[in-house]
């Protein structure tokens, strides 16, 4: 089993390199620790890949589509059609995700693994449909147990093939009208955390909506009763597939020694999971962004990651994980093609 | 005179264009507001213009380099020597904002406008000294009124020139050991701030020097009376070269309508004074980040800016600006870019 083999390959991060990436990173031409989280991004890198000074290589976003059953229940302010429009939307470049990209630099490649229509073989689709959207699980589980499996193996089968192929990051993005409510269920299944406390306004919803979409989610942790610790019971009652995808997408990150970069609420509840089936994955993932959606932060307390960027943002889609991908590659940059005051001739402090 | 004139050419931010703007970004295919302030940088560039959308065009930074006359009173980790050869470092892309320029595509101009030290004519360095570093302002004036008003026209005459070359987004980054005591003595004298909430570590300085450095500034403070209301007098008699320089470059690219990106202390100390020359120029600036210097977020709050980005940085150098570059840019080009809802045939929200 695809899911087993990677959660024996991931070993916690090696931190022996510590005295190493600090002598480099200090004789370097500025005052030590003067570049703040940028230096910890190289440090990090470095720890995982094992290498000082870290290296660079490609930049890479899965953006995972899927649609969710939950939407009967009228927890969104969009139709489910909306789901499969903006793939189309991705594929013809005219998302902010597509624009990031070109800004930063970051390929990014669409996934479908469960959107509620039939697309044609298109280039730069990768098609990985494991059913067409979830069951509405206000009613009875999202999926069943093997679905749930299939999910976060396509992920880890993405990662293993983004292993050989000199990518130093890699990111997930998210597309399914409905999600925040399956994310909310999957974080509040595995917190305990209260619903009205994770649930948010996800694409902009009004407070009578609000309300139903919180009556939704109760209603399915009631009914459903998913077990807090397994991450494929949760998974399979009310998650999504494409949550399942970015779960098995940090796993095989994390099993390869890649280092991940969260994007906002979906992909953060993703990554609650696949801390459940692993807690050494937690020094693997980079923290990109403080999501304006209420109850992302409680996810990232719960993960003990600090965000990098608090820019207001709550689109999803990679797109803050895009923005702090380049963040990232500035702090390898820095250890890596910085002077030394040695080979500057500039001179180093005289007091402490 | 050219800074009278400057000061006559700054008018208000023109806020006609709002529901133009608003209109527009909201056709595009995202939840209304969902890019935050993407979308704040984005509207911000469009009133600077005047252009729905706004329009791109080269990102530059003049990085100002200038010796410090309070060195003398050992208030520095490094010795003044350090202020010309980071110039050299600078100019032969050794240091960390050539690493950062390259990472978010800016370019960096080096100016000299007052290193005690005699540069030989090399591409790529602006001279425009003033005088060979300033006076120590513990122990009298830095400079001359006369020798102030040049610094800040030499900034003007900078923002000018690039007025006329397609730059949409301006920046100002500094080199100078010893420019925390003056950038904090500045702050203090306008704004009646106590110098040990405003003075911090600088390049890293233990606390007894610390205490040197603060004993140093009140000295200068209570030596010199700067005259709060007068922005030149307080730039004479506790300022820096490159302070001035900053301040001036901030006047001009207001007076020609281009963004100015805010760095760190340095850069916020000459903003403050640029806004006592003409307080219409905050809305043409951007505050990039908050610095780890502490001190900085009092500057911040007295120009009622909020930093885009805290990543517990304190290097200078325009490093900040240049990192949210990269951002204000990715701002304008989701304006520029993205598909609209008709466009691209994605349905709009059904409810509210």
């Amino acid at each position: 089993m695809l899911l087993q083999e990677t959660l024996e390959k991931i070993r916690p991060l090696d931190r022996s390199l510590e005295a190493e990436v600090q002598k480099h990173l200090d004789q370097l031409t500025k005052p030590q620790g003067s570049l703040g989280r940028l230096e910890e991004l190289a440090r990090q890198v470095s720890y995982i890949q094992g290498s000082v000074p870290p290296r660079l290589g490609r930049k890479v976003i899965y953006v995972f589509a899927a649609d969710h059953g939950i939407v009967e229940e009228g927890v969104s302010a969009y139709p489910g059609e909306v789901t499969a429009q903006m793939t189309y939307n991705f594929l013809n470049n005219g998302a902010a995700i597509n624009v990031l990209a070109r800004q930063f630099g970051a390929e990014i490649k669409i996934v479908d693994v469960g959107v509620n229509h039939d697309f044609p073989s298109v280039p730069g689709l990768y098609s990985l449909k494991i059913r067409k959207g979830t069951a509405n699980f206000a009613r009875g589980p999202a999926m069943t147990r093997e679905e749930a499996v299939q999910s976060v193996e396509a992920g880890i089968r993405l990662a293993e093939e983004a292993a050989g192929q000199e990518i130093f990051l890699l990111g997930a993005g998210d597309m399914g009208i409905g999600n925040t409510s399956s994310a909310a269920a999957v974080a509040c299944a595995l917190t305990a955390l209260p619903v009205r406390q994770v649930a948010g306004r996800g694409t902009g919803i009004d407070s009578g909506t609000w309300e139903t979409k919180v009556n939704a989610i109760e209603r399915g942790l009631v009914l459903n009763l998913p077990n807090p610790k397994d991450p494929l019971d949760v998974l399979q009652k009310v998650g999504g597939l494409e949550i399942g995808a970015i779960a098995g997408l940090i796993l095989g990150a994390a099993a390869n020694r890649i280092p991940f970069l969260l994007d906002g609420y979906i992909c953060t509840a993703a990554a609650l999971l696949a801390y459940r089936f692993h807690p050494a994955i937690r020094d693997f993932m980079i923290a990109s962004h403080a999501s304006a959606e209420a109850g992302h932060r409680f996810m990232l307390e719960e993960l003990g990651l600090s965000p990098l960027l608090d820019l207001n943002m709550r689109l999803g889609e990679g797109t803050g994980a895009c923005i702090a991908m380049g963040l990232v590659e500035a702090g390898v940059k820095i250890a890596r093609e910085m002077a030394t005051f040695e080979s500057a001739g500039v001179a180093q402090k005289q007091r402490s």
